[in-house]
């Protein structure tokens, strides 16, 4: 970090002119070791699981949904291909928990730990030792794979639900200024949705107690735990992780309380327009890299955010010095 | 416009969820008249002139600076030459108004209007003449290329101060709210800043009143003529033109004021971290894709927009319908 600094005080441009595009050059060069990290294999982790509390209300759309999106990524239909494309990344989509047999596919990880999970309001949302086997999952998603980078994504009816409820569970924020609209729901939906997560924090108060794999287990959600698991092993093996927006963060909060030292690589893409999104980027010290009003989930956020993350690295590596390119340097 | 907006509501996706990047395919489809209009073309045209006010000690860099850096551009060592070939762009670099005998390159247009502009704290930087002459330079740079999409950007030492007095003489806007540090320079520095757009307005206030030409001819710069050419001629062309930072936006203001239906093929990269910069995108009613304190110009903010511009387009144009996927909408 200290020689990525040093270079960065000798590019032909006035010093701190590319704002925030220079601390991450840096920071990068903190994560990985190197002034020049590779970040051409890029993948997107987009992890697909069914929540229980999905049937009380809190969506506005219906649980089969989680299915057919995970259909669509697999023919290339959804935003998060559409965006992996475009930037050049690929795309893992891994059914961790849908509640639906699906059919065996080339490109579909087939990492069921259960059939989603039971709802949060009437006790925890799977066993302890199902969210441990969750976050493991996550982990060997990402050592399965050569990759420079990690990115994180979601799908999974009512998991704004259960993430805002674990963000509530693992922060003490106030559930009303957590608890969003998520896909849609209008004024009433946004009520029983309050009231879920109340309920939830309730109901499974001893369990939160107890630690944040057991606040995972309790008001949770599979994909989120493998998420979790996902960003702990890009950490562990010094890449940096492209942290997706609401349901992300809720793992990214679970993998720092595990792993302070996992926020070291995390990379926050964008500010949700999600409720309590910005309240997570806060307890994690990150501060994103857009706000463009996103609330997609899949992993849209972190794929729009790579080229700026490429581009700060490239900027630092081919940038000429002011002794090279004979520029005089300021009076 | 009406067809990219029912498109829109028909891609598998909550309504809304995809932000801001949503209502940018909708414009774009009014810009060009079309639902996937063509990005690949992408010219950024950074155009370099010297400023008569930089003898003030407005700048924290000396004069000379502005031909070395046009050297540093021909090299490809700058970072306007990095990011281009990161987000696949050309950059069109033209001498428009250099004070120096800048040597025959391939790549240089030699467009010199005139070397650098008298101080504008005497009288006016040039005359009408040469200003006029200055936006058809630009308008023919534009017309010169096989374009989809053209980017503003600029290089001049003084830039931001001539930038600055034109900012103010076209919205009313008080110096002290406008003028920032450019490049770095110090208390005492911004303090003869200020004082020199004060003079600027007040020595030129006659002119500044006959109307937007004549207040560039008086306050403003060659490059920035030049870049009021460019965003004129993509906007006649029906071309998306991407905006950078301060010095483009008080081009912006200009064009706008020349043709206000120009504003409709704009759209602003970022907001700098240069003061006025916030006020002059207000003005113009655009806001901005990126906040990343970037204070560079050369065309940085706007190439890291790029991808974001393209990205909103492949989503309109590649996402699959609710009917093509099988996928339920909401309840």
């Amino acid at each position: 970090m200290r020689q990525a600094s040093a270079r960065q005080a000798r590019l032909t441009k006035p010093a701190g002119s590319l704002g925030r595009l220079e601390g991450l050059a840096v920071r990068l060069a903190g994560m990985t070791g190197r002034l020049d990290p590779p970040l051409r294999e890029a993948v997107i982790f987009t992890l697909a699981a069914d929540h229980g509390v999905a049937a009380e209300g809190v969506s506005a759309y219906p649980r089969e949904v989680t299915a057919q999106m995970v259909l669509n990524f697999l023919r290339g239909g959804a935003a998060i291909n559409v965006l992996a494309r475009e930037v050049g990344a690929r795309v893992v989509i891994a059914d961790i928990g849908v509640d639906a047999d699906l059919p065996p596919h080339p490109e579909l990880r087939a990492v069921k730990v259960r059939r989603g999970t039971d709802s949060i309001t009437r006790g925890p949302a799977m066993t302890v030792d199902q969210a441990e086997q969750a976050v493991e999952v996550g982990r060997s998603l990402v050592r399965g794979q050569a990759l420079d980078v990690a990115l994180t994504g979601d799908m999974g009816i009512g998991n704004t639900t259960a993430s805002a409820a674990l963000i509530c569970a693992l922060t003490d924020l106030e559930p009303a200024l957590v608890v969003g609209r998520g896909t849609g729901i209008d004024d009433e939906g946004l009520k029983r949705k309050v009231a879920a997560v109340r309920d939830a924090l309730r109901i499974n108060r001893v369990s939160i107690a107890r630690g944040p794999i057991d606040a995972l287990a309790a008001v949770g959600g599979l994909e989120i735990a493998g998420l979790a698991g996902v960003i702990l092993a890009a950490a562990e093996a010094r890449k940096p992780v492209i942290i997706d927006g609401f349901i992300s963060g809720a793992a990214a909060l679970v993998a720092a309380a595990l792993h302070p030292a996992a926020i070291g690589y995390m990379i926050a893409s964008h500010r949700s327009s999600e409720l309590g999104h910005a309240a997570v980027l806060d307890r994690l010290g990150l501060d994103p890299l857009l706000d463009l009003d996103l609330r997609l989930g899949e992993g849209t956020g972190a794929a729009l955010a790579l080229p700026i993350v490429r581009a700060a690295v490239r900027l630092l590596n081919e940038m000429a010095t002011f002794d090279e390119a004979g520029v005089s340097d300021r009076a």
